[in-house]
C-alpha cells in the first residue's frame, strides 16, 4: 500500500520536474497526476489547487534540494570570496548537468515561475519573492563576513548582494534562451570583477 | 473600412500588450482577436499560428517601441559611460512608468516569453535570443567605444557586455517579482560598478 505521504511527495516531485522542464501554464493537474502516477481523486485530498501544489512544490525544492547545496556552498569555514566562487560553481555545473540530461537549460525554476506568473498570480509571486529574498540573504551575509575579515570594502551589502543575485539570475535567462550551458562559464569571473577592489572604496 | 494593414497592426499590439501583462501560455487567440477587436477568421488570413504572432509582435515592439530608445540612449554623440546610465535611466522608467499604469512591473517582455517558453518552443527560443543579442551588441559596441576613448579598459568586451545586460535582466526579474520598480533604481549604480576601474586593468 502506498503511504500518503509517498503519493504527496511523488506529486511534489512530478509538478516541480513538469513545472521546471517546461512552464507553470503549460502543465496541467491531469499531466502532474499522470507524471506521479496518482489518480486526481487523491491530487485533490493533497492539495487544492495547482497553484497551492506549485507554492509547496518550490518549498520541498529550497528545502530538499538546495538547501544542502547551499550549506555547503556558503559554510561559514570557507572564505567569503571562496564562498561565492563556489555558489558560481554550483549553478553552473547544475544547469549544465540538467542540460546533459534533457538537451535544455532549464534556468533558475523560481526566477522562471515568478517571470511568467509576476503579474498574474499574487500567491505564486509572493512565494517566489520569499525564496529569492532567502538567496539574496545568504549572499549579503557573505558579503558582510568578507567586510568583517577584511576581504573586501563593500559600501552597501543589500545592494551589492541584490547585483550579484541578479547577475546570476540573467545571465541563466541568457543560458536557457541560447541553450548553452557554457554562457554560464563567465558567472565566476563576471561576480569577482563586479565587487570592489578593496583599494577603491 | 478597415485597412488589412490596420487589422495586422491591432493584432500585434494587442499580443504583444497582453502577452506582456500576463503571458504567453494563460492568452489564447481568441483572448487577442477580442483584445484587437478582429475576428478570429481574420487573424489566420494574417497568421498561420499563435507562435508566429508572437514572433512577428516581439520584432514589432524591438523595431516600433525599442528601436527610437535605443538610437537615442546609444547615441555615439554621447561618452560611452553616459550610454550605459542612459540605458539603466530608460529601463528604470519604462518599469516604472508601467507599474503606475497597470499596478505591475511587467519586466522584460522577451526575457519573460524566453523564461517561460525556452524549453518548450524553438522557435520563440530562437526569436528571443535573436532580439537578446541585439541588445548585446548595443552594450558590446559602447564598451569598445569606452576602450578607444580611453574611458574604460575592458580585458573582455563580449563577456563583460553580457554581464550587465544579464544584471538587468536580472533586476528586472527582481522588480517583477518584488513588484516593485524601485528594485531598478539601483541598476546604473551597480552597473557602473560592475565596470573595471580604468587603473586596476
Amino acid at each position: 500500500m502506498t503511504r500518503p505521504s509517498d503519493t504527496r511527495d511523488r506529486l511534489l516531485s512530478a509538478a516541480l520536474d513538469r513545472i521546471w522542464t517546461s512552464s507553470y501554464g503549460s502543465v496541467s493537474v491531469d499531466d502532474i497526476c499522470t507524471a506521479a502516477g496518482v489518480k486526481k481523486g487523491s491530487f485533490y485530498h493533497f492539495f487544492p489547487s495547482k497553484e497551492e501544489l506549485a507554492v509547496a512544490a518550490c518549498e520541498e525544492h529550497w528545502q530538499r534540494d538546495l538547501q544542502p547545496i547551499l550549506d555547503r556552498v556558503f559554510h561559514p569555514d570557507r572564505a567569503p570570496l571562496e564562498r561565492l566562487e563556489a555558489w558560481c560553481d554550483a549553478i553552473y555545473q547544475e544547469q549544465k548537468a540538467r542540460f546533459q540530461a534533457s538537451g535544455h537549460v532549464p534556468g533558475c525554476p523560481f526566477a522562471s515561475i515568478g517571470s511568467e506568473m509576476g503579474t498574474q498570480n499574487e500567491r505564486l509571486r509572493r512565494k517566489v519573492e520569499d525564496l529569492l529574498e532567502r538567496g539574496l540573504f545568504q549572499i549579503e551575509r557573505t558579503l558582510r563576513d568578507a567586510q568583517k575579515d577584511g576581504s573586501l570594502t563593500v559600501a552597501n551589502p543589500a545592494a551589492k548582494a541584490r547585483a550579484l543575485h541578479a547577475l546570476a539570475l540573467g545571465l541563466m535567462v541568457h543560458a536557457k534562451v541560447a541553450n548553452d550551458p557554457e554562457v554560464l562559464r563567465g558567472l565566476r569571473e563576471q561576480v569577482l570583477e563586479a565587487l570592489p577592489a578593496p583599494q577603491r572604496v
